[in-house]
């Protein structure tokens, strides 16, 4: 097992949304609470590297918010503060975490969102182009050069709206990690194992396919590997589950600076962990008091849950 | 690795249907094959231990058919020919493998199946009573005793017709092997975690929930432990697949005699190798030539595609 703190860090750039959310399931209700992809990136990515985060905010978004990420360490020279309301996403879960019903979205001042990233920001190691339209993906790709792994999330709308521009983007990425409905929609293929293979026909080459409570696939060239989620009874709020999953799977790979087919394994189950702890509690409530022997802890959990 | 042949193998009753199926899945379509619950599942736990099989055909019944399971050395004193027409079963099969069509279902002799079992078959140390009437279970409880594991599936229309007769089964039996569907119904619980401890609760001490594409989870006193399935990428025929993983999963527990923990698991894996194997054709057209070293090989590989 390595430790969290043994190895030089990279450092990764995110862009993403930086929300307020309001928030609604069977467990109780969360009102304009701090969300948004890149958020939940950044936090998770936290515990294994540091991490640059690009996105904005309006003027009304809470000081308290900006201090609890900067508490982990995460740079926010990145984010921008402009004249108006912060972006608020307002949905509410069934019983079943995958039914998820959008109450309201509101761009605000994220809908002329043109990121100007900064000098240093350009050579980022890793990047993380959190699910955001493909035609702002593109004009981030334009800006960086040198990257060692750049990822990217997508999802349902932009599939239907904006293939071709998704498609352009694939092919300039090494990695793909979307859901397990996104990857049958992407690919037109069903059997998710046939979805894995022709997302690598695309351009990335690594796919990640997330499962929810059935784990997550990973396929890079000549190989597979399957996790399965941690069993969690009581999945307060599934909200940024996915982000936190791919903050770990990079974070992990950007600490140990290797993407080996042993370290992208590993890389896969931290980020499962982080998405285990993500939904434990509404918003940030679980992830806030996370610990690094938290982690270490449900990772052997993971070990032995899939021995046999 | 134990090999499949290294220990004093116990006996398996299984009781459950011997039908012609008549299947089409986006591969294509069989007409009249072998089909049946226990057909599957003795067939799939021959490779590991002696099966008696318990049930009843037709006069229409093709004798290459038994020929077949004799050859696997099943002992099929106890089947049952009947004036009348085989138990018949057509269905179809989607895209999404889950979604499965039955277009018509005949139970013809099967229809007052009635078994009385023999006289050495009522000691049987394993028990598989297969998807069948939950009265008929009761039936076949009452005729044995002694046994070391009994071990029953159901399904939607028991869960739902005769709710009340399978809670008594369930307070009987050891063992219950059912699909995510049919735990969540049973219980009431859309968490499968939930479920599967809900399930302990009704009386078996063992319960394992099938998830076919996402593999298989396996709940015992204070463990727990997932498995992947199989990465398939043509799915030719699903049919006979949770029979075959009941077979391989019993199977193995009747080779070695023992229920620990890693024996179960080990067990779980088995059954999602054997059930990995019977949905690469039609029917038993993949399993008619499967041999031990296949078995091992695809074992091996469950440890590598799983491993971090």
């Amino acid at each position: 097992m390595n430790s969290l703190k043994s190895s030089p860090e990279g450092t990764i750039l995110v862009v993403g949304s930086v929300a307020l959310d309001t928030v609604e399931t069977p467990f109780g209700k969360a009102e304009e609470v701090l969300g948004g992809s890149a958020t939940y990136f950044a936090y998770s990515a936290s515990y294994f590297s540091r991490v640059n985060l690009v996105g904005i905010v309006g003027t009304d978004f809470p000081s308290e918010h900006l201090e609890f990420l900067k508490s982990r360490g995460v740079d926010l020279r990145g984010l921008e503060r402009k004249e108006g309301k912060t972006f608020r996403w307002k949905a509410r879960y069934g019983e079943d975490p995958n039914e998820r019903e959008t109450l309201s979205l509101c761009l605000n001042v994220f809908q002329d969102f043109h990121p100007q990233l900064l000098e240093d920001y350009r050579s980022s190691e890793y990047v993380f182009l959190a699910n955001i339209d493909p035609d702002l993906h593109l004009e981030i790709l334009e800006q960086i050069s040198g990257s060692k792994l750049i990822a990217c999330d997508t999802m349902n709308i932009w599939i239907e709206s904006k293939k071709e521009i998704l498609l352009r983007t694939l092919r300039k990425v090494d990695a793909l990690i979307l859901n397990d409905s996104e990857a049958r929609m992407l690919t037109g293929e069903m059997n998710l194992i046939r979805a894995g293979k022709s997302i690598l026909d695309l351009g990335p080459r690594i796919a990640v396919i997330k499962k929810g409570e059935h784990g997550a696939l990973l396929f890079s060239e000549g190989s597979y590997f399957a996790s399965p989620a941690y069993p969690i009874e009581s999945i307060y709020d599934p909200t940024g589950a996915g982000d936190s999953f791919a903050g770990g799977f990079l974070g992990y790979l950007a600490k140990n600076g290797n993407e080996g087919e042993e370290n992208l394994r590993k890389a896969i189950v931290y980020g499962s962990v982080m998405a285990s702890y993500t939904v434990e509690g509404f918003s940030f409530n679980r992830l806030k008091s996370l610990t690094e022997a938290d982690l270490e802890q449900r990772y052997k959990e993971f070990k032995k849950l899939t021995q046999f």
